[in-house]
């Protein structure tokens, strides 16, 4: 089984993808608000891409989420934190969801791959399993922000594929990517908080005062939640 | 001061190139011969892009090195091998080089870049001691292999992005993918020829013999020789 890493979400081009198990990352902040969403009993969460097809899809029993340069937009009832995503807040609703980086590469990906999955580090080993038990290629897309890389996905990536290549054994095909975050995972976890706040997007977040969302975000195994793409929805496997 | 890190060579724009100091990255194997050439006393490298190009160059003192699909080159003097650059055979000559990745790196970058270094594991220290130097914004242009990310080269500007940090202090800012890659470069260094053996490129080298390569390439800090672009020819700083 072939292990893919693309290091943003520029790369994901349709012929990557097809007829195979794409596992999308954005770690700060999306694709662990999808995941934290459905953990407190969202019903489901639909990616969009604009802010106006947002306001547009919205409906009873809807809450719209989102952020653009890491603020809430302004009409939304909430914004890119997961710590808003609680279950008073969040059970028994649809979420319509729109950010830069991740909503996007949930939403290009899927027309063209076999399953699309939702990755972070809270549900990393519950996503490998999910996607080993697929049976096909995995290509993990980290969003990166704006056409580059980030720290945090690559990292996320390399824990998936490690915990991939640990359920596999040697039928696991890691490419060279792969494995190069691999080795940078290893060599992280024991600090991994603290790297995650000292990277690009971790700086960032936290000079707009959302650090506890990095420190929330760099939590590793906290779920069994996995996303799933049904249509265009996100729904928990 | 800026280090920014390419996965490949087709990220090397000339935008991003401008005004710094480039370090070009193609471990296995051309920029490892590229200064194993120079240390061997060769008077200068100069990399082209088509064989054709190479036998038209050729003149008295000159010697044609280079491979397609790692093999080398009919009617050439020399392959691609590290271990054929040696003093008894380049020593006073000028070398006329040709390669997939690596002397592309070269010539694609040299135009638009403030000065242009060729780096590989074993002049790593010296190659970031060098561009450290130069007091600009540094570019570590990572080769690849035919426009996809290679483990090698990664690990590669891992260890000289380890080495610029050292150097610089806080100073240095290192991007997101220069912060992976020294991550991975730590959790690599202890069992560095088994990781390149096993790599994409190490796997096909080993296949067509050339097993040997790999370990003389997966060597550190061996030499002092910092081939430098000096208008189309590479000669030792």
């Amino acid at each position: 089984m072939r292990l893919t890493v693309l290091g943003t979400l520029q790369e994901a081009l349709p012929a990557v993808c097809q007829e195979r198990t794409v596992i999308v990352l954005d770690v700060l902040r999306a694709t662990t608000n999808m995941v934290t969403a459905l953990e407190a009993g969202a019903l489901s969460v639909l990616p969009v891409r604009h802010p106006a097809e947002a306001i547009g899809r919205r409906r009873e029993g809807c809450l719209l989420a989102g952020e653009r340069e890491c603020v809430r937009i302004e009409g939304f009832d909430l914004g890119n934190s997961p710590l808003e995503f609680r279950e008073e807040t969040v059970a028994g609703k649809h979420i319509i969801m729109t950010t830069t980086n991740g909503t996007e590469a949930v939403r290009l990906t899927g027309p063209e791959a076999a399953a699309v999955l939702v990755g972070c580090l809270r549900n990393a080993t519950a996503c490998a399993e999910t996607a080993a038990g697929f049976g096909r290629d995995i290509v993990l897309v980290c969003a990166g922000t704006k056409g580059h890389y980030s720290f945090e996905d690559g990292i996320g990536a390399g824990l998936i594929a490690d915990r991939l290549v640990r359920l596999l054994g040697g039928e696991a095909e890691p490419d060279d990517l792969a494995v190069t975050l691999m080795e940078a995972w290893r060599q992280t976890a024991p600090r991994l908080t603290e790297r995650l706040l000292a990277c690009e997007n971790g700086r960032r977040l936290t000079r707009l005062g959302f650090a506890e969302d990095v420190r929330f975000c760099a939590t590793t195994d906290a779920t069994r939640v996995v996303p799933l793409l049904a249509g265009s929805e996100l729904i928990a496997w």
